[in-house]
């Protein structure tokens, strides 16, 4: 009999946080209360911390999932398009051409510079295009692509943006808090990044880390009210609240997570933490035949792609359902042309739940009659 | 000294609820999985069985506050302007002034019909103006004004929209789950309300019951990918997951809500609470000579509007704090040319709570020595 007991979540957020995160949601708050602000005050300077933007930058959260959060910068940031506003989107994946496609759908021009989705996108085609093209005001970045686990070369990215006098706009979702990130020295005009990833909050709210420069000179842009990060920063400097009603058990539980973030010892551990776990996943799955997606040099420490195994007694709905059987959540493949799986090594978790799921991996197979983890290649 | 007891939010929202909602959130879910799915199932259709909308309407969740999910009604129910999309706005409030701004900001074409904040829209007005101006399509409603307490007359403005061939789209943020709303009766395209209001749910998401026929036309309206509801149903309905990533604890402390919204008896008993909390504060502060703000024929039993004492000893920012310090969070008031508080009658209260509110009142008046809640008229 399988006990009520919760699973392991190996998924690239929401995932498995803190008890003592989740215990920050039984209380009610009043968002217009002194209290409350506290709290939100506290959560905007900590996570400035964190990319070190204090003094030129400022954070602003908003309510919704990360790609809300993702449209609102855009929406912000870039003028439209008969003010000078045009995107370049570098993309190499599912979630590039998620923010290309909210970036057309709102009205502003947008390019795609197409690229491998096995690899990171190139700082070199970046600098050519910048060339080729000087009406382009904004480029788009995925930090880390999710859709394959890729990392992408933000600092030289930035750099080649800095050079060209370019806006950039970076969608840090599932890098914030893991992968090290310094304002002083990478210049971007927005980073993007949520409560239900690597600070291991719940979801429920994103936040924009915006460069002050740039954000005074973005009023006016946003055809969205809800999505107009100038307007609800200017109410939240005024006031200190949030303008419309903020999601506060989401807000306190983020905070809280936050707090554990810090006595953890920050980004460093963090890091080091999710390297590790991803270490022991891989060489877990490796001694069961499975083969990542990605080469190891490009390979963020967030998710991992995996192929899917050659044997025909394979089937993705029935090996997930035998792990979370097991007590852990896998995460479909997000590639159209290759089977694969996913496999997250974020959230309150460390080495040990990942050599639990490497184990329940195994009784997987067995159970499912495939001798090897091993793809078709 | 005061001890760490939570305090009763007398607030429209966030609200006080219970311990049984907010124990829900105590578990991590993978948005991904069946499980999850299946509360998000139970949940909209549960959320439709409120208004008798099976068969001919839907109930489509967005992450976000209400305000996200009014902008996301009429970003995906009312056409662009070329496509002969033209908004009135019945306006008697603070949220019906946001309703029009935020129509105007999406670039749809928007016209404001002004009433007194004191009292409800008129049907007959209404009427006049569908007659005098053809080329409205839509009409946008609110049910329970909570910049004031008013209670619009739904069902008549409903009638004049249906005689004319007008959408209606109803933001009943406030109303929903506690004043009857008969989907089969009263004729709407799209009407809105959220998780932390009536339902008493924490905040973080809106909800959005949508006429099938008006969300079959409404295909490539929104110009916001985070916003369109007519995408957001399509991914629902075909995979049993949200578009992007839901805020889990939210989703499901909300089921449990409902759950126990359904065990006390559904919108009846719900209303009859709600009518004895706004009695039992009504009859309370009147005893202190507070005088609401609303005549009782027009007053919700949501949020109760009252006016400032005449006393020169009143400050708001005392008294508030001089409640709270006995365990009540008031609300400020929304009116611009009267000074005015607002005390709300919705949550996980009762007649307890509203009683030892208004002693709390008693108390504080007498800190702050004031003679009287009596106002100056």
């Amino acid at each position: 009999m399988t006990m009520d007991r919760d699973r392991i979540l190996l998924t690239p957020g929401p995932l498995t946080t803190s008890l003592r995160t989740k215990l920050a949601m039984l209380k009610d708050w009043g968002s217009w209360d002194a209290d409350f602000n506290a709290v939100t005050a506290q959560l905007r300077a900590r996570l400035l911390d964190i990319v070190h933007g204090q003094g030129t930058h400022t954070v602003v959260p908003l309510q919704g999932s990360g790609t809300f959060s993702v449209e609102a910068a855009v929406a912000t940031i870039v003028p439209p398009g008969d003010k000078g506003g045009h995107v370049l989107v570098l993309d190499n994946g599912a979630y590039c051409k998620r923010a290309a496609k909210l970036t057309q759908l709102m009205g502003r021009r947008a390019t795609v510079l197409p690229f491998a989705e096995e690899g990171p996108v190139s700082p070199a085609a970046l600098d050519q295009a910048l060339r080729g093209d000087a009406s382009i005001s904004h480029v788009v970045l995925i930090h880390c692509e999710t859709g394959t686990g890729v990392l992408n070369p933000l600092p030289e990215v930035a750099a080649v943006c800095q050079r060209h006098g370019k806006g950039l706009i970076v969608d840090a979702m599932s890098s914030f808090g893991a992968l090290p990130i310094d304002a002083r020295e990478i210049r971007f005009d927005a980073l993007i990044a949520a409560s239900g990833k690597c600070l291991e909050g719940v979801p429920g709210m994103g936040f924009v880390v915006l460069r002050q420069e740039a954000l005074a000179r973005s009023a006016g842009h946003s055809q969205s009210l809800a999505m107009d990060l100038h307007d609800q920063h200017q109410y939240m400097e005024k006031t200190g609240q949030w303008r419309f009603t903020p999601p506060t058990h989401v807000v306190v539980a983020l905070a809280e997570a936050v707090q554990q973030f810090i006595d953890e010892g920050g980004q460093p551990a963090r890091l080091a933490r999710y390297q590790d776990n991803c270490r022991t996943l891989v060489e877990g799955m490796a001694g069961l035949g499975f083969r990542p997606f990605l080469k190891p040099e490009v390979q963020a420490p967030i998710i991992v792609t995996f192929h899917a195994p050659a044997s025909p007694a394979y089937d993705f709905k029935r090996f997930y359902a035998a792990a979370k059987q097991r007590g852990f959540i896998l995460y479909p493949g997000k590639l159209t042309e290759i089977e694969t799986f996913r496999v997250g090594c974020i959230g309150a978790i460390g080495r040990n739940e990942m050599a639990q799921a490497v184990n329940a991996v195994a009784d997987t197979l067995r159970e499912m009659g495939i001798a090897s983890g091993a793809p078709a290649l």
